[in-house]
């Protein structure tokens, strides 16, 4: 029975991480806390919390972090993590950081799309990408990890098995993205009125989503040279989800062979409790991952153009599910625990 | 052709006004105004008037609107009014007011329900309230014009063809009102995000509501003795419309008389060009009245109590709508020009 | 560990059974059955618990149902429950059933809503209405639980407390019920599509819907005398959850006590571990309760009426999470168990 | 005053037809006919319609109808409209027919996709397709028009000003489309019930949809070569609106030139009343097109890519609004009668 820390409650992915905390059989929530007036209970700021949970949630205060928890959850915006971040792992806490903080192998890509100058590059260096399915051993010995965007999550996860190979063409990956207004956070800005949001669909940041160059960052390494990936982002009219189509050009117009690429998928997360291979003909739809910590996965071949179709739950494989997957890990936890 | 200025067009009912007044064949919109930073084409504030209208919106100038305007709409906040309709009605333009800052007769109600002082008790003892289908006469002289709130609108045209029965107990008058969201405007707050809206339902200022003393108030004067309604507001997710289920006690358990009511409410509507009676054992749905100026009422007597079920547009019948059907019984056009 | 078998699996309840179930430490599911063309695996039915079971749903064969199951869950239609049920009492088992079937005590009323003969009167008898907050120590010893309906379970909870208080009328009780569209069941009309219900609401079998009478039932057996109520549910556009608006006249108008009346509430619910008050001037809403097997209830009095708010989830505590309460007082496992 | 037949009246685009029709000033509304139990008002099949139009709803008299109509509309499904066409053209009246029936100047692919034989070669030789603009002046003297769907309309007018252009790639055309749900008319399957679409987002007929050739037929037809387009839409949780996001490979990776590209777009769209283009940096939404006849276009070059993004009312633009405009062409209405 671990000790948990949150800093960050009150925001969608915090709330989230309450959640399933709360159901975690091995981990108890000590200490809560966020940008607040005063102090509040987390029952009276989440009323669905009453009659579960009675900690007060209190500006942050460090040194009472440091003695309660033993691992810290920051659900901060960017660029508040990298401030707070050092000091936990200073005091020799492990520290899982849903921001883009600690993502970027190179500060001036960061720098360049989150508009801020890196303050920690000392712990960026020892940063680990969480994303089990591709790091899991990594993840078992980190300290720090850099829990992944959610569009990226989806992304890379509907990449992976094929980005290496030859009849692929990386020079014309599409990405085109759509998620639910959840994974904007709890945002106050008139575009995000239920009004404004209610029977529309729009495209936003097009070729422009700090999420992009993410997603570049991860494809590149795995694929072993330069990729910039096209991604159009779209913003859906529900609360949680995200479905990304992602057109793939072939190097060479082939008879298709979905069947085959199917089976690729299926060998390359044989052994992953979280990735859900679809058969020919079917395609994820968001009612089946939403409130899951599942990445459903579905393809499809037609000769010329390789479509992977993918969609998780924003707020769970996209963030607090996938942290808690990385601290199942990191704890040697039965990797599930908490999220069935 | 008359000339029409608008000031508070970046709100919902503003929007909306524009859109009826450009398909309205009589009139010619030649100012907009509003609070903002700095002056904008109404279709760059709204680009589903692109192509269709090429005004600039600007804080609103008195005397410019004055020069070109013959009747202004005033889609202004609460208190914001009644600054401003003065200057205008001195200087012979004729107005109708959309906020609650002249449907008060009695000001300390105002006072009480709307925080602040009363400003213009001169212009209030002229007043006219805008519900055509009860005081038509009284609007086609007016002036100024209090346009009623959306909930009155439904609740005073549900009940007043019955206020007056002897069979009716008018101390325990119940209304459940159900509103969509842009009944609360275009208002910044963290309770009208999408997320926190969607999948939701709840009901708000229970028996606190600004518009039940508006209620109050009407159906007083039409039953001739004082009347408190009970009132409770829920907050739909959706974008438009208004329904309210009215709960009429009867003095007397007597022998349901469905068809009798029915055909009081045929009579007492005859001649509205914008009430529609539910024949028995049908009621009214949101669906066939949004995006139109109808308000649709069905009844049901079940022996002890009178069920009235009553729905309209919040922003059309129940705001914009109701506000050109005045204008329109003002200068003598159509009553439906612009509305059908 | 107990083994439990689902008749009726591919509805809305059904299916939200199967998903309580898997996460209950102390029960399996060994059987899936229902009405269906040819067998087919219960993920590909419902592909979001794919990697979680793998169980073959086939038409319901008795014989085996009892050789493989103690408990046996009929999430099936009404008047067909009433066939099945009586063959495994019979043999022996424990039957809670979702339908109305063994729901009211008086046969004529069933015949009257449910326009069919009961075919069952034997177990009717002896049939226990479950609801746990009532009737948890008949409940322990049963061996046919009629789980209550969603809108009855709402409002018997919200109105219990006071029912029997001299200053209440009960003549006039009033049910204003709102409800998402998953309470109807997955019905193939056209009055359910998604483009008839988005957007708009409306009020349906106005005061003369079949749970009208379950809650009449309930509420006399409670007060100690006939009681009628008057019931008018909405259909609300979203998926899950139920808000009830309750309308009780005061016999006299008298100072407001609404903490009195919250007290008295905390008192009646004090050990319960799944109703939740509010505490004055705060009510329910369906976003605190969506996905949890809680009920939450605000009151507030008026002076001449108390205003009740009772919110659930129509899928949990008002079906299948309700099922398993029960359950897990039949077998002395922890209340909770499941349901957290 | 022309008189008008609408022959399938009870689906979505026939119920939007009337509606429209009843606002145009040049026309009347004197036949409606649909596949229909029995006889019925049309205004008791949509209440919205009382009070606007009387007019009874049987099934389809072709007599009476070539007796009170000069042009009949056809919204009828797919191999019903070319039973019916023949007799109305026989006997000299005008049809648009909304159906596909007379879109694909290729039988084969007519018959390939829509799984019939075509039984009307005869008329389908002289039917024009009803893209105004594109195909203005044809319009003006059809006999029959084949009105385009709705995934088409939008992909056609993105597509066409570049599709000739020498620095595209037209082997690798990608269009990710988003509907509403509207868009597949009143269809009684459970896939369309509220609760399966509700906070549901899913892919369907991946490359496989039946307006797929008709994109590449009228792609090809303008390009002067044969095209294929990879094709896939997605169901989106609202009623109305089709937004489409188009990625277009550039034969050459040079310096982006939006715009230049947006200049282009607004030069051959110059006369046309119903395109907006959208400036650099901006891109079209659903809420801006929803209940107009509008089609919204908005462009990015980023140097390796063109992404056009497109967006109209499925049902409006999609459907009855471009019926209605190919009538005004037809009869030398204004072109903006009855859609502004």
């Amino acid at each position: 029975m671990i000790n948990i820390g949150i800093i960050g409650a009150t925001g969608y992915a915090g709330e989230e991480l309450v959640d399933i905390l709360l159901k975690h059989p091995y981990v108890r929530i000590t200490n809560i806390s966020a940008k607040i007036d005063k102090p509040k209970s987390i029952s009276e700021i989440f009323p669905r919390f009453k009659n579960k949970i009675d900690l007060i949630c209190t500006e942050p205060k460090i040194k009472e972090i440091i003695n309660k928890c033993e691992l810290v959850f920051l659900t901060l915006p960017h660029t508040v993590s990298m401030e707070i971040a050092p000091l936990l792992l200073t005091a020799g806490k492990k520290v899982i950081d849903l921001s883009a903080d600690y993502r970027f192998k190179d500060t001036k890509t960061y720098e360049q799309f989150y508009k801020t100058k890196h303050k920690d590059k000392q712990h960026l260096a020892e940063a680990v990408y969480g994303l089990p399915e591709l790091y899991r051993m990594k993840i078992k010995n980190a300290k720090l990890i850099a829990n992944p965007g959610c569009y990226p999550t989806a992304a890379i996860l509907a990449l992976a098995p094929i980005i290496a190979l030859n009849s692929v063409d990386l020079s014309s990956l599409i990405i085109d993205a759509k998620s639910g207004v959840t994974g904007a956070g709890r945002k106050l800005a008139e575009s995000f009125l239920f009004s404004e949001i209610n029977e529309d669909l729009k495209a936003y940041k097009v070729n422009l989503h700090q999420h992009m160059p993410e997603i570049n960052q991860e494809l590149s390494k795995l694929a072993g040279k330069k990729i910039k990936v096209n991604f159009v982002p779209h913003l859906l009219p529900l609360s949680r989800g995200i479905l990304e189509t992602i057109y793939v050009t072939k190097t060479e117009n082939r008879k298709p062979k979905t069947e085959n690429l199917i089976s690729l998928y299926k060998k390359f997360y044989k052994k992953e409790p979280f990735v859900r291979m679809k058969e020919e003909g079917e395609f994820p739809r968001l009612k089946d991952v939403v409130h899951t910590n599942f990445c459903d996965i579905g393809i499809k071949d037609n000769g010329s153009m390789i479509i992977v179709i993918v969609a998780i739950d924003n707020l769970l494989k996209g963030a607090s599910g996938q942290a808690v997957q990385n601290m199942n890990i990191m704890y040697n936890f039965p990797e599930k625990a908490g999220l069935a």
